[in-house]
């Protein structure tokens, strides 16, 4: 199925209309085509999620949560004990497809969660509560975009130049995205912002997902190679980096896209901010420091074949291919979460942020 | 014409047999075909320059003193007047094809200044003192590199890891490279390098020929893209960057490929030496400042479709696409001469290695 509309007037992860299957864009095959395809079987969902056919912590979310629903519903049992069993083995199966991002695991955690505090319930009614939590986590990302966005704005001003890396937008999340809410934001509100968006090697989500949704939206941005980003900052182009992130440890070191942390040396090095756009659902508070979180690596053909015409490296040369890096805390200037900014000390201000997030979550149930 | 032979046994700039052409190894098809290309007009041979069928700043000065002497033999006039007028007149139209390597324009000034300090002489025998000025340029590239691989290898200790960004191999040489020179001198001697070879987007000089050439030299080498370098170094991987140079500027700021700029920053982040290779003559002392360096925008296409199996971009996107950047002198831990290795403060050890390389030149004279 392709169609000609505009990238934004789609769903980046949706149920179907009869909720048999998982809809998403295949972002691999963006800009050229937007096809949408349905994930039925936990295998579907899995490869999707690990050929990044789906992709960015956010949206990996609500893929893995409407996932789960829909494995849930096809589980043939009014054994609440035979289908809680059953529910984890998909659970941890999905859970196994991306080891860095955190969401995926939040997520899921969350609809585990959800199946054993309603242990007493039938499992028809188990279903429809593992529905409405998939729904409400989707929703809340929703949210979540919106205030970083609201937050994130405060830090830049109109006509200011932005840089970011990979693609923490739309395409990565339910919408507004994390590292372009801001730039949504301010483009409702005539900011006239000047973006640079990194091509994002191996996998290039800058050059193809970046540029395409920011384009369609009318933000004015300029496609550049990841090892340009010191140029621009030397030319006094940039005022701001904002970068989204898959986890952030406890003293505020953050896992995100490889490269990133190239990104944020670069910036300390010419005294311009470095922001860190994270849902507190990306805060993982069981993982100390960077050196704790497990870096994905992925397959060397990602670097010497994927996208060319022919492969243009010699034959059996070693490629190292970390889907990942860490940034050290002391590059970040701030973190910005849908419940504030988070700066140095980290350990304190992300703990701050936690208790914030807990409070407000628990006056709305 | 297609062979089979080590690329390490062709050489990078040559003169045919009959001395009728320039012959130079298509470096745009590396490493998937060896093809000799053979240069005779001065349309081909600024293209050839342009397009980067012939790169690195030595190998360009080789190219365009060989190229000054094959335009210069077709000259067809005993008249110095008419034959210096003509013979300026291609020297500026070959410093034309790329503005920022300096090499090109002293190996062009060098062969202008055979041509007026032996004006006396008959045409005939101008031609013969040209030819021996485009061979001793290419003899003392030789030389240089080899002496620079001397000094950068005192930099180093076996099993060393060390980082480069593009080509500054033997393909962009006469023979060893500058930045590849410590290696190929080191792999010799035992010294058993771990070498990390940045891809170099947009042209993948990295991927392409710096891969090739060390991995056909048995140097043990790691590919990876040029958003990598920050994870080898976290990793404790890396223990100096060398890369090589277009220009230097009088404070010791350095142009080079784009992207070299980069790796300074995130190399000074982990307290890595960064060392720049640079035989004195791309040492420019008209030059003031990194500020004064001319930096050279190439085609869009370069970065949006040149290498890709189809267009991954979207239609009409903006794109900035440098040939280069500048380096600041306070990233640069030192840079290695042929003459020896001047560290900060430059704008002294640049004119220390300035004054003893005159003297030496005075004294071979």
């Amino acid at each position: 199925m392709t169609d000609k509309k505009n990238i934004m007037e789609y769903e980046t992860v949706a149920l179907d209309d009869n909720e048999t299957s998982v809809v998403i864009i295949d972002q691999t095959l963006l800009p050229g085509r937007t096809q949408l395809i349905h994930l039925k079987t936990a295998e579907e969902i899995w490869d999707a999620i690990y050929l990044l056919k789906v992709r960015g912590a956010p949206a990996i979310g609500v893929a893995a949560a409407f996932g789960i629903y829909i494995l849930a519903k096809g589980i043939d049992t009014q054994d609440y004990a035979a289908f809680y069993k059953e529910l984890v083995k998909q659970k941890e199966y999905l859970n196994s497809s991306r080891p860095t991002a955190v969401n995926l695991s939040w997520a899921l955690n969350r609809m585990e969660e959800v199946c054993r505090t309603n242990e007493k319930l039938p499992v028809a009614l188990i279903k429809e509560k593992l529905r409405e939590e998939a729904i409400a986590i989707k929703e809340e990302d929703i949210w979540v975009c919106k205030k970083i966005g609201e937050y994130g704005l405060d830090l830049v001003k109109p006509g200011d130049g932005i840089l970011t890396h990979c693609n923490a937008g739309q395409l990565a999340t339910s919408k507004y995205g994390t590292a372009t809410a801001p730039i949504y934001l301010g483009q409702e509100r005539g900011y006239n912002f000047h973006v640079f968006a990194d091509e994002t090697r191996p996998l290039l989500q800058g050059a193809r997902l970046t540029a395409y949704e920011l384009q369609s939206s009318g933000v004015d941005v300029t496609l550049i190679c990841d090892n340009m980003s010191a140029a621009v900052m030397r030319n006094g182009w940039i005022n701001a980096v904002f970068v989204g992130c898959d986890r952030v440890a406890a003293n505020g070191d953050v896992a995100n896209k490889i490269g990133t942390s190239v990104v944020a040396a670069v910036a300390k090095r010419y005294n311009i901010p470095f922001y860190v756009c994270a849902p507190t659902s990306t805060i993982d508070r069981n993982t100390k420091t960077g050196d704790d979180i497990h870096i994905e690596q992925r397959p060397a053909e990602e670097v010497t074949e994927m996208w060319y015409k022919e492969r243009l490296t010699p034959e059996g040369v070693k490629v190292f291919n970390p889907a990942f890096d860490v940034t050290d805390h002391e590059l970040i200037t701030a973190i910005v979460t849908e419940y504030g900014i988070a700066r140095a000390p980290f350990a304190q201000s992300l703990q701050e942020i936690f208790e914030k997030s807990r409070e407000m979550k628990n006056k709305n149930k």
